[in-house]
């Protein structure tokens, strides 16, 4: 059986049907154009990042494209990555901690933010942790398991007057940004129906990793991939969902997923009259976002992954330029934070509540097999 | 509020990313040439169109492209119908029907199959109808209302001796016989997901149209377009569903529709492990399949529509040519009855019997909010 890697699946994707599209076009995009400056040659904002896994070595590689925001320290509880990261990375031998010694960072004055990037289960713990150190923090989606452990993370960095954002990369987006104008304006009428799903086959995976360890990913696809899923919808419809009912699918690899979900399914009931559904599933590649109104369609597919993403409407196609999206991301953040500025609310920890919120009553409705009502 | 008709949605989807994917191709389909000879010069299958609505032009228009059948009657309650096709289509006056007079039709050995394309409650009544008149038929999808309807419509073909098939164009379209090829041959191995959608927009229709009416349409978009969401379910996959869950969508507009469902969503499991996810709506536009399996995935967009279709797969893109379907169905069915042969399960009457339970269960499941099992 082949492997398909996520990363080969998005390269795949890529190149697909109107690969042309996908060529950085130089039409201008304002919003984004704002947020990333040519040229900034004031202080940085120091990062540290906690937790060395796939997605922090993605993050590392953004800052060099990154104006705004510096690598300056990492968290680690394996000294070998430390060692590789200290020299791949120039971070100062101050400025590297591990799990044990991780809260004498608050006397570090050359780290402004931690980045969290463990597995979910750890989410809580170190967002708290790094708020009483006194730095700012963005953490990785899910932001943890429950609504009320977000709540807790929330009023820990309110109380240390920290900021907290969660790491929704895609708000920096510019496909994502025009998909969220075109469904909260209203640009086609009235929304109907979005279609939204994401999955990556995990086929091959050491049945070791977190991401089937229930403790360590709070859940399977949906926490890790479906959240995303939840998230565009709300952020297209410019709701919170009412309710919503969900069905897990057949396991096809019971030995791999004794302690999560192997794939789930759900519909998002909103107030406005549109209903949301949803796949995601660790059993196979799916990438796609379609969204119909009254009088038009828009979609990505690519949709919510890394990218690239290759957009249209019913007028036409998107021609909108491939960017570093977690460059973007520390970006947006990094500079109102130097400016002493409020972060928006569309990646606060709030967010990451409502969102929390929602995947606590799909795990409900599936589990139940009722309509679950949010509240 | 624009009114987007299916003919324009359609133009619009074909004129998207990769229309010049959508140029007939020279590449020759082999099981597709071989239905539709260059030539046929021998007695044509005769054929009266019962019921002379929108989809009947459509039909009517496509004998121009068929080899093995020819217009030759008509069945109408409407005496200026009869007189504008009598003269538009060359129909004898002898092969002009009413539906009081249409059971004379037994004496005319000028007609071989009756065609019927009335509102989907009157295909059982004119199914048995035109079987004790001794004629074979097509009748359109939806093939009835319950299974029992359809098991009744069956029973009857067989004991007049006649064939009876179901209007599945889509099993002589390229693109279709190559998903169905991938998905039951496990091209990419074992499937694992399949999100597959209609729906079109009926702003602007008069709340006097028959769709609106249970007892024409018996039912909303699922009866009307949701089966052929359920057709490709099942024909991608060569399984039949085990159990479904389903949920109306919210009325947003509850003065047109107080007796058919506005939008529908469903999810059907099969017991190979795949699950299909589908919706299906009057109150937007949407035509895609997406079929992700353990190794690889193929779509279609648009997909179950009068097309032209546009897919692609993990390996690429199809390019197939663009096909008059109805003339293509019409030759299928028309070349085999002529040779006296029997037509094929995937078009048959048991066909339509297998997806009316599935709808049955569907409405059963939306209306209880409970899982329901197909048995």
């Amino acid at each position: 059986m082949k492997q398909i890697s996520r990363r080969s699946f998005v390269q795949n994707f890529g190149l697909g049907i109107g690969a042309t599209a996908l060529l950085p076009s130089l039409v201008s995009f304002a919003p984004f154009a704002e947020q990333i400056p040519e040229k900034y040659n004031g202080k940085k904002l120091n990062i540290a990042l906690c937790g060395l896994g796939r997605y922090a070595t993605i993050l590392a590689e953004s800052f060099v494209d990154s104006n705004y925001c510096h690598l300056a320290g990492i968290i680690t509880g394996t000294p070998a990555k430390a060692e590789k990261w200290k020299k791949q990375y120039a971070i100062p031998e101050k400025n590297i901690y591990n799990y044990d010694n991780f809260d004498s960072i608050i006397k570090n004055k050359d780290i402004d933010l931690v980045y969290i990037v463990l597995p979910n289960g750890m989410h809580k713990e170190y967002t708290i942790r790094a708020a009483k150190a006194g730095k700012h923090v963005i953490v990785e989606k899910p932001m943890a398991f429950t609504a009320n452990d977000c709540q807790e993370m929330i009023d820990a960095c309110d109380t240390a007057g920290v900021q907290l954002a969660v790491g929704y990369r895609l708000h920096y987006e510019p496909n994502h940004l025009e998909i969220k104008r075109l469904g909260q304006e209203k640009v086609f009428g009235a929304m109907r129906l979005i279609e939204v799903s994401l999955g990556y086959s995990l086929d091959g995976i050491p049945p070791t990793d977190w991401h089937l360890k229930k403790v360590l990913s709070g859940g399977g696809p949906l926490m890790n991939l479906g959240v995303y899923c939840v998230q565009a919808s709300r952020y297209v419809l410019g709701e919170e969902p009412i309710a919503v009912t969900a069905q897990f699918g057949t396991k096809t690899n019971p030995e791999l997923f004794t302690e999560v979900e192997e794939s789930i399914t759900w519909q998002l009931q909103f107030p406005g009259g549109a209903t949301a559904t949803s796949s995601s599933a660790y059993n196979c590649n799916i990438d796609r976002l379609y969204a119909a109104a009254e009088n038009g369609f828009f979609e990505l597919s690519p949709a919510v992954s890394y990218g690239p993403f290759r957009g249209r409407s019913s007028n036409g196609e998107f021609n909108f330029p491939i960017i570093n999206q977690q460059a973007a991301q520390l970006d947006g953040i990094g500079k109102l934070i130097l400016e002493n500025k409020k972060l928006p609310n569309h990646i606060s920890g709030e967010e990451g509540l409502k969102d929390m919120k929602v995947l606590e009553a799909i795990y409900k409705a599936a589990n139940s097999g009722e309509k679950v009502m949010i509240t």
